[in-house]
């Protein structure tokens, strides 16, 4: 089984894309997810290139990975100045990290347009650059930049550059596709000519970026001619539309082309990691995603529901265990019965006859009203029980009312009050928060937590608002959808109205009430003590 | 140059994807941008499987088309039935649309699990269904599904489910990649052993999905192996992780590697469609999507924006004209003055020397509160002008107040009273609203629209919200994201605040002062008469 390399540029390449946005603390958290993933190499940045770079290393020094090297990331000495007298190569050197990575020109455009550097003299800094740092005992990477826009340009002096790098000591060649401009069929040709240009001894890499939707392909192309390391972001972060997607290209060389990334049993892993670092930079996991999404083993249509049933094998291209996934049932006005009886009996309900007739027509009426039950699935829970008509709810609303105000002095405050009815009795709670939201759901919880104290385990941990049919002439409708978590499950709530604190009223009651369910593990409806982590604190 | 056929399945295979939805008159709206496009078959569905496709259909059948053509979608006939007494075929054969396209079984897995039909019988359920289809004077496309596990699992029977359909009459067999299992390389081969196969005068076409990240890949190796008929959907909208992206494709074969898909004066178009689809369905077009993402030819890194200004082929691929897209440079923490003093040129201000540096520190000091200027290039031009000091703003605020209250009844109210000073003067002012925002907006308009009409002219066309931090112990915070348009341009404001009526306030003040700069076309502070649609109604 060939063995791939697989050198991961999050850190640095990926912090480029929009809205990337990590703390240095954060970024050592994802280095030591990428390590528990077996990933080879890390990538951190520019050592010392600003406070904060600086920090990193300096925290990254002190930490120790199971497998995973850290590299260090900078550029070819500047014209005219020797190695060892270039500020940028000597900070790699200084530095603890093993790996240096340094990028050069590969590309004339380039060197007459941006650097304005002389063809020999760039091979010279090539050279002498990649010398250097083997001379500091450091493992060399040479990222060509442009690699593919050069090659087409003039394929000798390409060739040349990637020579000079390899015989100064690099250990890698890698060829970047820096613009995102090539194609598969144009990637898998230049690697068979660069690959039989080189020579068996030198050792190739591929870096791509996803500008024609196929940095995956493109990665997988350059490997299948003879590339052994791969260089991508978690999750295709990056500049523009993204880097190369790691995940996929770890479970498509693995699962399906019989390479070995990363250790087989941290295949399973990948969605967990995937996910985990989307929420460290407060991304929403894409649903969509491919191996990882919550959808990418999700079925709507009635036969591909009755054939999984049959065979996983029928609609599925591989078991989702595999990369730590699971299947889904989605709910919607295309699904059929089967679809929704599959769903309640996931929860736990035998819907007969009449009653699953029932939850479909509440289904389709709630959907026209701009409800979506794919990311609610606790408030799809519950509607499956109210329309069976088995349902208890935990209290009566009377009504409540939220002020909000900024004063004069420009403190902003609020304050909800609920009237609500719990086992006959009348409760009046008034509770101020960090906005609406917040101090309604103190104020319903200091009301009926006495009364079911499981309560205090879950909490609310995510809050998103859109606007449905903005476009439309009439009243625009607001969606919230609320996540909430007892720490071990997470499920979504829904709530749709005009009125954006009515409908994050309709939401959180669902989240509440949907964790209360007795299908749930470990939900209990008395007054057993229950413990755990301190009521929630949702803000907004 | 090779003409490639263009088939569009966003209306049939792409509804299955999560949370799209469509009444019958938007997806006539599709259709007709589709057609605008230089589409060739656009698939609308299964002819009246329920009420609203037979309303979609009643509705294309009025509609004229400047080149696109109607397909309908349905199956091979029931096992044991004759074509003619099916009954799904019959409503093909008895609809409108000039296309008809079967789907049918070639896995002898599905025969066995799913369908439980014999080899033999499915041979004549494909023969029987194609030629009573042409009988009645359909152009036929037969959809080989799940395709690629059938040739991998027994390669001479799923050659003869092709033939059985080119035989019968299909003017093209389409190889399904249904579950989105095939690699690039297994798709190039596989395509060619079948036009090999089948002889040069079957025409073939190929449909993929982007499971294992790689649909746009797969579709580019089908053509480049022969087949000439092209299925995916718009944005690459379908089950699970999505059909393949025709945006992509259409760039990539025609733009990249000398095919024509559409007319060459309609790809400019791609962006606006792109974009417009996803507003129909309530989606937020993806900033990173390639070719047609708002990030597609942004540039963030220094190095880059100088390379841009020499020569753009430096860093981008394609001219972003070409599809209708245009370049962008980001704000953020990792770009220097270079970008600043850019996108200020850019909003028509010349910083110099220390403004420059104050507008930077300010930049920084807002994104370390969670400010993120990417998606709020209003509140970014404001951001500008207050840090320079040459900005007055159109009011001062005194306080706002909000109450929202649920009553008894059932009956939900807002009402905002807001106190502010215009050009020295006191307003004070209240007005009810469908949510908190809307009623602040209005009071706000209330109070400043006579001082400046052109107010009227601008409307508040998005609006969202996030919880930053969630994950933290310290109080979350929320971030607004509100977009507005005065039908020509639209621009983002954001704020950020623990409570979310206050950082929807603050996003509402920047979309309606950013509206109102100097720098925009056609925006004039002044009592002049403005025109336009009638002020915003946003909900919330």
């Amino acid at each position: 089984m060939t063995r791939i390399s697989i050198y991961d540029t999050t850190l640095r390449d990926g912090m480029q894309g929009e809205g990337m946005s990590l703390s240095a603390a954060e970024k050592v958290r994802v280095a030591h997810i990428l390590d528990g993933l077996g990933i080879d190499i890390i990538e951190a940045g520019f050592p010392a290139s600003n406070p904060k770079e600086e920090e990193l290393f300096g925290l990254l020094e002190q930490e120790s990975f199971e497998h995973a090297q850290i590299a260090a990331f900078g550029m070819t000495r500047r014209k005219g100045v020797a190695a060892d007298e270039d500020r940028g190569l000597r900070l790699m050197a200084d530095c603890f990290a093993p790996v240096s990575t340094i990028v050069g020109k590969t590309w004339s455009l380039h060197l007459e347009k941006v650097v304005r550097v002389d063809r020999q003299e760039n091979l010279r800094m090539i050279s002498e650059s990649v010398a250097f740092l083997v001379r500091h005992g450091k493992r060399v990477v040479y990222d060509a930049e442009h690699f593919f826009d050069a090659w087409s340009d003039d394929r000798d002096y390409a060739l040349s550059c990637l020579r000079a790098a390899v015989e100064a000591g690099a250990e890698n060649v890698s060829l970047c596709d820096t613009n995102g401009a090539t194609l598969p069929s144009q990637v898998a040709e230049t690697v068979r000519e660069v690959v039989a240009g080189l020579g068996p001894e030198a050792r190739i890499g591929i870096h791509c970026h996803n500008d024609a939707e196929c940095g995956v392909a493109n990665t997988l192309a350059a490997v299948q001619e003879g590339a052994s390391l791969v260089q991508g972001t978690l999750n295709g972060y990056g500049e523009r539309c993204g880097n190369a997607n790691l995940v996929s290209i770890i479970a498509n060389l693995q699962l399906k082309l019989g390479y070995e990334c990363i250790p087989p049993e941290r295949m399973a892993a990948l969605t967990d990691s995937s996910h985990l670092v989307d929420e460290l930079l407060n991304f929403l996991p894409d649903p969509n995603r491919a191996y990882v999404g919550k959808n990418a083993f999700a079925h709507k249509g009635g036969l591909h529901v009755a054939g999984i049933a049959a065979d996983p094998a029928t609609f599925e291209h591989i078991d989702p265990a595999a990369v730590g996934n699971e299947r889904d049932v989605l709910i919607s006005e295309l699904s059929g019965r089967g679809t929704v009886l599959s769903r309640a009996a996931h929860t736990g309900v035998e819907l007969e006859g009449d009653k699953a007739n029932r939850v479909l027509e509440r289904v389709k009426e709630l959907e026209h009203r701009g409800f979506q039950f794919e990311a609610a699935d606790g408030s799809f829970d519950l509607l499956i029980r109210r329309a069976t008509g088995d349902y208890e709810p935990l209290f009566r609303l009377e009504s409540w009312r939220v002020i909000a105000e900024k004063r004069e002095d420009g403190k902003v405050a609020t304050e909800a009050t609920i009237k609500i009815w719990v086992n006959g009795e009348r409760y009046v709670r008034t509770a101020e928060g960090n906005g609406p939201v917040h101090a309604l759901d103190r104020a319903l919880r200091d009301a009926i937590s006495e009364t079911y104290p499981h309560l205090r385990d879950i909490k609310l941990v995510n809050y998103k608002v859109r606007i449905l049919d903005e476009s439309k002439a009439t009243a625009a409708v607001t969606r919230v959808l609320l996540d909430a978590s007892d720490g071990t499950e997470t499920w979504g709530a829904i709530g749709v109205h005009e009125n954006v604190i009515e409908a994050s009223w309709d939401a959180l009651v669902d989240s509440l009430e949907a964790g209360m369910l007795p299908g749930r593990p470990d939900r209990v409806r008395d007054r057993a003590t229950a413990s755990g982590p301190a009521a929630a604190q949702p803000a907004s």
